[in-house]
């Protein structure tokens, strides 16, 4: 494939809002890059001096008697954000990128990191530092055998590394005579010291009822049902993910960027809620409304944050299993339960639970989906006026969007992922792109595509969607890819499938159309979304479509990618919902929630057979009867035409040669007067 | 889903030849099936007396200081079909279904299966065997923990559990103080005594060069080539399959059921060639052909069979790594490889070659499926006729297929997969029929569905394809889910994919258009083929389509199932070739190698787009090509008009509702004079 690959995750990549156009990609043997091969070393003014730093770690790696340590780009509960006391990996390197892991030897200091962010890296970091343009345990395992001797130990904080990403270092390292250790406190935030940032200490707060789908009293006795039933019996559930103990309680705050989430932990047992928080950030009022001055079954008992090791070391020294999420509980927790007191599953029966969305939360999400609409689509009404004068840049363009969706809008929090000075980075497998050179100032104009992937925190729900536009005269090329693209959008969505299905096995569909002709993209196709919590939710992060439980939320995003030139992706929330078929059966389908047109201007309708005529023309009935009274209520007679011109039904105006040879059979047998 | 499920296997579940059609499936509360609850306990006829047997086996576990003893249903090579000497399992139980593990306490006796076998189970054992309707390695250590008390030791026959089969068990065992006890000596076969059936013989024959794709020297070269090649430089490559040394030497025999294979194990290191295998088979051409008299590097040394786990274990004390293919090789052999000289991986690297068919294989494969295509057709031709008369039964019918293949056509050697007389247990999930009464001589009648799944063994080709067909009146309904396992077969075929795409990520392409009605099939949707080899190939056996490296081969089998009712299947053969893309990438598509009309009399033409219906007039066009001169050649006139006949092109004679709205908008453009 030509295309750059993105590993698994395309979140973690996010594109804000960009366009592309660049004839060749930047030059970068130029001075914005370090130059360690010559002497004195050449830095530019973006890199950050570690040396001090280094020197400071070094010493307490001599003092814990260790060859190594190794910092990853993580915090406790493997959140997709990092809060800013959490970014170890910048802070010791350098280096602002999402994504890299530090290990520091006594003599080395690497980082290990993809190639979305080498350049980055070449820019920010001096020469006490190697880049390692690989990740992953492995190859960092490899290395530390050379680098260090026999006998070596090397350290890490264990609730930086999830019990997987320690599996894998500890199976590289097995058999070597190196040494895993474990060391509980930080050494990162020991050289840190008091410019380390402070953690959060803003309320936590509960929800108000009408933005909630059952009491956090329901969602515990459901948990404790789902225990009970559970062959193995758990007497007790630990919940370390973040949005697992905010949905759990129904509670937000806003310790991580763009994720309503506070720093916690949950042991939910057969008897007792025990939640490990700063308890100085609850109000009197959600103290009571968590029955916090009781000890029944019931009633939530505080625990301060900082004591849950020691508090679920000391639950498992009883008779007990506890049940865990694999995929994101760290070893620091995992190390101090005996292995036959654990019951194991990639994902806590909280965060599958909460993919599913009851009645009342679909109800809430959809609304807040017509009001992230009418946001949206102001927006591209207000480009569609103000790109041709020349005076939108993508950053006056994405402030408009958030504009758009904070200014008007009500229920609105802030931006569900990130802001439009993370666009850079992503660009770097396309256009290196970093610092706030002209190049991110980079005017919009009418010839050329642009992408906008944004979405909201509303109180009632959790939006994300992208659409492609283009102001101008798009290519037949642009034309033929945007409506491939487009294609595996509906081919997914309008997929029936049985129940239990894994979406894995589905996201070919979403791609038929590009391969057909030799294009493809390189990233995962979808991933589940919350109810004012995460943009991105665990089960289904990974490189293929979500889960597919009922009432479930799925967001397909196919689409492609032509380096320096331009870029398209389609990206909707859709439900799980059951379908109705000719024969009975358990069957399930798509519902789109989103509800914003696609850009005519791009859509080659020759390409399109009569079932996605059919299935598009339904999607924007749907789209004029939800959005259009909303837009008329506020008045936004302008926005209210330009959805209905960008609604008209759309029909086979050119066909292509297969359809041609319909269309002549067709008009044969029309010419012949025969009919069905 | 309504349908039955037959396990990840659709192969192991053969359908040879038979009809659907029961109006209700036989009662099974009979005469027929044993009794154990009543005194003295009723058993039918069909039911062996294993008392004698059961006693000597115990007598045996007390000499062993055994609490159980596992019986798998497998061979030393965990071949899909066993040599009559390997059924152990059958001669313990009296069950002779080809699927059933047998364990034994010195207090019970116990069979673990399938539906599929259960009626069988219920009439061929005896009242010292329980049944036990589960299958794994999970249910049976469960079970043993509560027989076995602890300390107990649990005995096996290591060369009859593979790798991962040992593992399970280890597993389930683990921390329960209860041993798995490796015992080389088989006791099924010291108590079998003079009465097991004498090991296989007969020669073992050199192919001729003209059925073979390259010379053993030159596979040997590639396969060390292979061995050079890899990060973990393995010197040596141990083929346990029967089919991996039956193809690296182009040799082959007959010990296996429909398979040309002969026991043997290979020991392929960087400095010699070792074949394990019965010295005396070979004449002395064969001898001279393989260079068994010198020692060289590519001189062939042959070993006695019994000698393999020794010479293995001598191997494995040198400075040496041995690749393995995990998912066949037995704990019998693995366990005398010290871990760290394994090299693992699913498949051996012969394993993975066989899969890839070179010009020359391609070139007999097909050749091959041209007669192949000629018996079939003679067969359908010959059913057409002789049906209506009342005179074919399901024996009769099967049986003349086999005379087709063999009778007329050159370089024929038998079928390749299972014959006539195994119908009956694979259908027990519908209508469970197995001794030989008049339902297995049930008439062929124009009243409903015939499916035939058969295939022959060729020098040049191994073949397997699938028709089902109606002579009389179809329902609706029949018609209907036909025509949707066609355009699945269809749509699966025409599939442009990128290089590198796994099959199981496909397989949904199949299903799509049944999914869509609430319709399914119950098993896997491929397997891969070898030439002149085994009809389901390592690679590709598993629940989903077969790897799908360039110039492979593989079989999508979509289906459809009617508890009770009626059944379709079509299977085809296709090879995986390079698409001709518009935009240039490594893309790959397939080539149907199958050359058999589909029955016309059971397609809804309304429900295929006029993508299936050019796809199909291309393939009819094709077989009209390859097989019209065929059958002209052998003077096959009446065949050769009925080819014609049903490959006449199809058109679109009844749209369906979605193609009307769009016949409709044509129409109007053509009114209106538009044109592309």
């Amino acid at each position: 494939m030509a295309r750059a690959h993105w590993g698994c995750c395309p979140w973690l990549v996010i594109l804000c809002a960009y366009a592309w156009g660049y004839p060749e990609p930047p030059d970068l043997g130029r001075e914005d890059v370090r130059n360690c091969s010559i002497n004195p070393p050449y830095l530019p003014v973006t890199v950050v001096n570690t040396t001090v730093r280094l020197t400071a770690l070094r010493q307490q790696l001599q003092t814990q008697n260790l060859s190594a340590y190794i910092i990853p780009d993580t915090d406790a509960h493997m959140s997709e954000y990092l809060g800013t006391a959490d970014k170890r990996h910048s802070w010791i390197t350098g280096f602002t990128g999402s994504a890299g892991t530090a290990v520091v030897t006594m003599e080395k200091a690497t980082l290990w990191t993809d190639s979305r962010y080498w350049t980055q890296a070449e820019r920010q970091m001096d020469c006490n530092w190697e880049l390692h343009k690989q990740v992953g345990a492995t190859p960092i395992a490899t290395w530390l055998l050379t680098e260090i001797p026999a006998g070596g130990r090397v350290g890490f904080d264990p609730f930086l590394l999830s019990i997987d990403s320690w599996n894998s270092y500890d199976l590289a390292l097995q058999g070597s005579d190196r040494q895993l250790v474990s060391i509980t406190v930080n050494l990162v935030d020991l050289v840190w010291g008091s410019e380390r940032p402070v953690l959060p200490s803003q309320p936590i707060y509960a929800l108000q009822e009408a933005f909630t789908g059952s009491t956090w009293q329901e969602k515990v006795s459901d948990i404790r049902s789902q225990m009970q039933k559970h062959s193995k019996a758990p007497t007790a559930v630990l919940l370390s993910s973040l949005d697992e103990t905010a949905w759990l309680f129904n509670l937000r705050s806003s310790d991580i960027p763009y994720n309503p989430f506070f720093y916690s932990y949950t042991l939910l047992t057969d008897s007792a809620i025990r939640l490990f928080v700063n308890e100085s950030r609850f109000s009197s009022e959600t103290l009571t409304y968590l029955n916090s001055s009781c000890t029944g079954s019931m009633c939530v008992q505080l625990e301060d944050y900082s004591q849950v090791r020691d508090s679920v070391q000391a639950y498992a020294s009883g008779d007990v299993r506890i049940w865990i999420g694999t995929s994101y509980t760290t070893y620091g927790i995992y190390e101090v339960i005996p292995k036959e007191k654990l019951v194991t599953d990639t994902y806590s029966p909280v965060m599958v639970t909460k993919a599913v969305k009851n009645s009342k939360e679909q109800a809430l999400l959809k609304a807040s989906h017509v009001r992230d609409a009418v946001a949206v689509i102001r927006y591209l009404v207000w480009l569609e006026k103000n790109v041709p004068k020349g005076t939108v840049d993508e950053f006056s363009g994405a402030e408009m969007v958030e504009k758009f969706r904070g200014g008007v809008l009500y229920f609105y929090l802030g931006q569900s992922h990130c802001p439009v000075q993370c666009w850079a980075a992503p660009l770097s497998a396309f256009s290196p792109l970093l610092s706030p050179t002209k190049e991110l100032n980079r005017k919009l104009s009418t010839d050329e595509m642009y992408l906008l992937d944004s979405g909201g925190q509303y109180w009632d729900g959790t939006t994300d969607i992208t659409r492609t536009v283009h102001w101008g005269t798009p290519s037949a090329f642009q034309k033929e890819a945007y409506t491939r693209v487009l294609i595996g959008n509906i081919d997914l969505s309008r997929l029936v499938f049985p129940a239990a299905t894994s979406g894995r096995l589905m996201e070919a569909f979403a791609r038929r159309a590009l391969w057909n002709v030799g294009l493809n993209y390189g990233h995962g196709t979808g991933h589940g979304i919350g109810n004012f919590l995460g943009v991105h939710e665990k089960p289904g992060l990974g490189s293929s479509p979500c889960l597919m439980p009922p009432a479930s939320l799925c967001l397909p995003e196919p689409g492609y990618y032509e380096d320096g030139e331009f870029g398209i992706r389609i990206e909707d929330v859709v439900l799980v919902v059951e379908a109705e078929t000719k024969y009975p059966g358990t069957y399930l389908t798509f519902e789109v929630v989103s509800l914003v047109p696609y850009d005519r201007n791009l859509i080659d309708v020759s390409l399109l057979s009569p079932e996605h005529l059919q299935y598009l023309n339904l999607y924007y009935q749907t789209i004029r009867e939800k959005v259009g009274p909303e837009l008329l209520r506020r008045q936004l007679l302008e926005e209210h035409e330009w959805l209905q011109q960008h609604t008209e039904p759309l029909s086979a105006r050119a066909p292509g040669p297969a359809s041609l040879a319909f269309l002549l059979t067709a008009s044969a047998l029309a010419i012949l007067g025969w009919s069905a």
